[in-house]
Parts: C-alpha cells; sequence; structure tokens
C-alpha cells in the first residue's frame, strides 16, 4: 500500500505539490509520503518537504532521503544521466 | 577538523565542484566531505554528489542528507525562507 504514496514533483508551482502530499498524509490509513523529482525539479521537491514540514504538517518528519543516478533516452536515441531524489515523509 | 571539509555549490558550472570534492577527498586525512547548497543550486549540489560518487570516487558513500529551510534577508530588510540541502559524503 505504501508504495502508491508517491508525488512526482515536476514544473508547476509548489503549492500544488505541497497540497497533494498533505492530502495524501491526512488519510487515515498512510504512514508516509515520497516526493519524488528529477534534475532541476530536484530543489522544488525539497522545497515541498520544507513547506510541508514546517507549515502543514507539524507530526511528520523525513524519515529518508536517497538520491540515484537515471538514464533517460531521448527520441533521437541518444542519453543523458539525470539525478533524481526521493524524500520520504512519515508520521 | 572534519567541519572544515565543506564544499558550497553555488552558480558555477558542476565539474567546478566536482573537482573541489575530489580534490577535498584525496587529501590523506579526510574522511568526508559536505556539499551544501541553497534555493536552485539544491539541484547542482546533488548532481555533484551523483557524479563524485559513480565517476570519480568509487569508495565514497553517501552518509547522510539533511534538509532544512533558512531564512535570508535582503538588502531592504525583506526576508524570505529558502530551502537548503547538506549531503555528507564518507569514505
Amino acid at each position: 500500500m505504501s508504495d502508491e504514496n508517491v508525488v512526482f514533483v515536476g514544473s508547476k508551482p509548489v503549492m500544488n505539490y505541497v497540497l497533494a502530499v498533505v492530502t495524501q498524509l491526512n488519510k487515515k490509513d498512510t504512514e508516509n509520503v515520497v516526493v519524488k523529482a528529477r534534475g532541476r525539479a530536484i530543489s522544488r521537491a525539497v522545497d515541498v518537504a520544507e513547506i510541508v514540514r514546517n507549515k502543514f504538517v507539524q507530526d511528520v518528519k523525513v524519515h529518508k532521503i536517497t538520491t540515484s543516478t537515471e538514464t533517460i533516452t531521448r527520441d533521437d536515441n541518444s542519453s543523458a544521466n539525470v539525478s533524481a531524489i526521493e524524500i520520504t515523509l512519515a508520521k
């Protein structure tokens, strides 16, 4: 079940993702939410986690943060490495 | 001693910071290096850690990642919150 509690952060305004995370966390059987992002959205993912933690859900903690490198293949078959982050927020 | 092994990531090219971290890690008495960044540079800091780990120093691991919120006061005394990250790389 907990695998489904993932919020992918992209290029939309930060508050969109904050709302998504807060909504997930407020569900009765949710213990944690994973905030994921790649490339430039990584900064925004950290913003999301910090805003949720400081402004909206006081009893949530950053449980774990992991980084990784993903290889992306473009339409023309060229590939590039891009960094990724996973921030696990837990009640 | 270990408090001095800090590399602040800003808006320069990624490889500048990669070189700084690798240089620090290659010093004889260095056990770990902390990569710090704020705001949009957070994505770049993750890139630096991933590139060092995957391409340059094989025996280094991500020991710890922490995020925080810092309040910045501008010249006109207005203030803003900005997210920050600290990635500790350890041999």
